[in-house]
């Protein structure tokens, strides 16, 4: 045999980092020891048993009882794809509502899956105008879905998922709702709320490793899935397929591997999430978020978007005048290890966005980052 | 606050098995540490030098020099699906050879993208015949890609990659090769053989968990999806906006969240190999299956594929006339802690599939399934 090709390639130790940027936030140590166990097979039965328990832990996470909820073995943007190209046909219409980085996004895929897209506009910074979406339910009777973001982390702006969700009703619309941001952290209630399909990802309010991403078809949206002339135009997405491996019962049939490991650590952030209560989280973001906003403002910092309408979790803040946000950021990396986000698209350079999410919602985390920024905004 | 709404909710803890089905295979204690390492974020310049290495070791594994090498945040078929989405437009005519599960899988993804498929038929458990292929190629000089399978793991059977990737290049033909179960396991030369375009798992000859599936796309490939006249269905799945995160330079921009510890574990996985030495590893498969296979035989047991065409790291095996296999599976699990898998389609309940892929690859492996097998075949 040859000798080694690489010798003695180094491991990778990652710097120890806070991390209250926009996602990934803080994982618990129980969550990493989680997804260190050994690898078993995705077929075993007892992670046939895992995988039901995971479920039933999703569903008292969206609040509903469907059947059809599982997490979709991709990060957020492949489980926000899934749930569109399970939806749409070529042809069908769709309202989405636009108001920042995820809405551009939700049009972007619509389009690619053959949809006519009607777009409902609203300021990146503010939420969705209820009375727009209503208008553009009542000009285009024939939409088939109403798509808009919960919460939206490129501004920080939190939507009103309950009025919007009942318009879409009212019109015998289905609503598709993309709740990355807001799953554990923000009050959200699939079946009171009469939501139809919904998609989340692991790496915010949850708080583990980005990967997976969790989704939820109520029994519309499934009725719109299976009355399809056309197949889904993903294999790797399509629902009809991967629930013969997530669905009921004992026996289930290959579809692709599951990522094993991901899964045991979605299931001890779920425990740990349930432990608390998620009740208690929602409270405790909207508290520690409250506490950061006073901290900020004190320091001359102003939010992007009006009180109101602010999502606790991600804080867009406007950067003084002058300052090469840039450099700062580095600063807060270099010297405090901490991350925040940088603004998007035309907000790019000219605000912050400061996380909240899941672990990283604690008072130490606004202590720490009130402090750093304090540091750095002095020079 | 609330009480909390679940106390107590029992933590995970996976049985001890020995991983010698399909995949996922044992993953070595190192690649699990890796992946328990703190989360940092996605863009942090640590993180970055990351994606370089992991580019690297990817590139010397496929032996390529292509730009396009990385990592899709996804398993197995989701690089699948990723290949076929950015390579065919609707019209295009494609030439599938199909073999095994795995090539009626690729006929499927190809329908779905409104391509039409030709299919080069051949037996499960058998390897590609070249003059089939050729014959094809002749017949359809329209076809713009020729797709198959190096490593069929639902029957064990190894392809000439090297021949059907010259065959494809003398008719100008795109050549896009499953190497799932054949990357780190097999020999195979990307740039030599004159492969275009590549997918693979990390759970089978990488030995990590599942969930990511390397892929490359040489400059004809590239050259393909830039002619595209149609954009690719898919958002989550386009290399061309994919390559602004996983490019080249300090600047990457954000497409969608890569699972950070995942990649931290492929690292590591990959690391290991290239200690080994990928030829040394090529032989270790090969002599540790001459030693399976000495085994099998001597306790009555047959393979499905002829001598010569035989997968070392997948060998499927004919049962014995009369046995319950699913209760014989069981009990391997259950009384020695081994998993195997169990036969696909037309061979379910027909033949077994052992698995010596990766870490599952040691002499230690080959003594105890040898062992397993014969105590509950005796009864």
């Amino acid at each position: 045999m040859n000798a080694p090709v690489t010798p003695g390639l180094p491991a990778f130790v990652p710097p120890r980092r806070v991390l209250m940027g926009p996602g990934p936030s803080d994982v618990h140590p129980r969550v990493l020891a989680a997804m260190a166990q050994p690898t078993i097979g995705h077929l075993d039965p007892a992670f046939i048993g895992l995988m039901d328990t995971i479920k039933g832990l999703l569903q008292q996470t969206f609040r509903t009882s469907n059947t059809l909820t599982m997490p979709i073995s991709g990060p957020g943007s492949a489980g926000m794809e899934a749930c569109f190209a399970n939806l749409l046909e070529p042809g069908d219409t769709i309202i989405v509502c636009d108001n920042g980085v995820f809405g551009g996004r939700m049009r972007a895929m619509s389009e690619r899956l053959g949809a006519k897209v009607i777009t409902v506009q609203d300021p990146w910074g503010r939420a969705v105008d209820p009375q727009k979406v209503e208008d553009a339910l009542k000009a285009h009777p024939e939409a088939s879905v109403l798509a808009f973001v919960h919460a939206e982390t490129s501004t920080g702006a939190l939507s009103d998922a309950r009025t919007l969700a009942e318009l879409a009703r009212s019109h015998h619309t289905l609503s598709l709702v993309d709740a990355v941001t807001s799953l554990g952290g923000s009050q959200l209630e699939m079946d009171a709320w009469g939501i139809d399909a919904i998609y989340s990802g692991t790496q915010k309010c949850l708080s583990c490793p980005p990967g997976l991403s969790p989704v939820s078809f109520g029994p519309r949206a499934v009725e719109k899935l299976r009355a399809r002339s056309t197949p889904v135009r993903s294999w790797f997405m399509d629902f009809g397929l991967v629930i013969n491996y997530w669905g009921e019962g004992a026996k289930r049939a290959y579809h692709h591997t599951a990522p094993v490991n991901a899964l045991y650590g979605l299931h001890e952030a779920l425990v740990l999430l349930h432990e608390e209560g998620l009740e208690c989280s929602w409270a405790r973001h909207r508290d520690h978020h409250l506490s950061l906003a006073r901290g900020l403002e004190a320091l001359g910092l102003s939010y992007l978007v009006p009180e109101g309408e602010r999502l606790p979790q991600l804080n867009a803040v406007r950067l003084p005048a002058g300052v090469d946000e840039e450099r700062l950021r580095r600063r807060l990396l270099e010297e405090h290890d901490l991350e925040i986000g940088a603004g998007l698209g035309e907000y790019a350079g000219r605000i912050w966005r400061i996380g909240l999410m899941g672990q990283s919602c604690t008072s130490r985390h606004v202590a720490l980052c009130l402090d750093a920024l304090g540091k750095v905004l002095q020079r």
